[in-house]
């Protein structure tokens, strides 16, 4: 592509830097960020370069903070005793916005994958045993997703976890709400059958 | 959404400013600024942050310019006599990038549209006059959107241009290389079975 502006260059090289947005596109959004108020385009980097320089991460959960601790942790109305071990932020967010879970969490940071040469203590696994070591936990829920390395990583925890006197839970898996049989995978719909659960009325 | 840091949400709200970009997407490019080295999300600010103050339209054509004129206006390997009248600053570009083209440009920054509110005196037409009263202007090539406002706005400029000893020619319209005729649209097949060419060996 040949932009007649170098400085319109590296804003459309700057943008195409980040992920799914290719020349074709950065170069829309930067004609876009041209034709936009020049207070309005300081704002927006003045909003980027503040979240990079200033955000935080939680000394408890590992979590995006602005301060110490992040709201979640901080939050009296949340039960400290049941903590959600998630593997990204992501997830813990997705969790968040289920609306369904009111505990607090621990973000690992990874899952134990040989492939990706991610070992056990690449992971925040040291600072959830502190957290069980404390007292405060009562309930750990394995949120990970459904793969040999999330299966590993659930057996790994579970063992250096094995001489407290905790619960330690996986969320269900199964059949998706609202999805059809016929579509579903094989091995989801096996195991479903297997782990089969009692009717309730 | 909800989202744990006020931070992250600034960006993100920031992000999904942009055209075409929702706030999941914002979240996601705001996810990988994060991991992103802090060096260069600051040089990312900066890249955005300078073409917004710094840019300035080329006194001649008013294409995008790092100094008073731009660099096809300055370029003496161009051919100045030769000028290229189109509706955008992204017209242009694709002209250029066709490299089929060696003239100089004139950026309307729009078209006639009365819909829109938009007259001949929003436009860039008062330049474009004088530049061909100037004398140094042999031919405009009116590359303008093949619509009736495209047509309106080339009706307009060639009665401005009436006195003046110019040849006013527009892009050639038919058939696209390599289209079948199958699919090409009624309007574009008629009119270039209308305006058929001699065929040259």
């Amino acid at each position: 592509m040949n932009i007649s502006s170098k400085l319109l260059e590296n804003a459309v090289n700057a943008l195409a830097t980040l992920p799914g947005i290719g020349k074709k596109t950065a170069l829309r959004l930067a004609l876009n960020l041209l034709q936009s108020d020049k207070q309005a385009v300081e704002e927006f980097c003045q909003a980027i370069s503040d979240m990079r320089k200033n955000i935080k991460f939680c000394q408890k959960c590992h979590n995006l903070a602005d301060a110490d601790l992040c709201s979640v942790c901080l939050s009296p109305k949340r039960e400290h005793s049941l903590v959600c071990v998630v593997e990204s932020i992501k997830d813990a967010m997705a969790i968040e916005n289920t609306q369904h879970y009111n505990g607090a969490y621990h973000i690992l940071g990874g899952i134990i994958s040989p492939i990706e040469g991610i070992g056990p203590n690449d992971l925040n696994v040291q600072t959830l045993v502190e957290r069980v070591r404390s007292g405060e936990v009562k309930e750990l829920v394995m949120a990970l997703s459904p793969t040999i390395e999330g299966d590993t990583t659930i057996y790994y925890i579970s063992k250096q976890l094995k001489d407290f006197d905790i619960k330690i839970s996986t969320i269900a898996r199964g059949v998706s709400f609202g999805g059809e049989l016929e579509y579903a995978d094989e091995l989801t719909l096996g195991r479903s059958i297997v782990s089969r659960i009692p009717y309730k009325d």
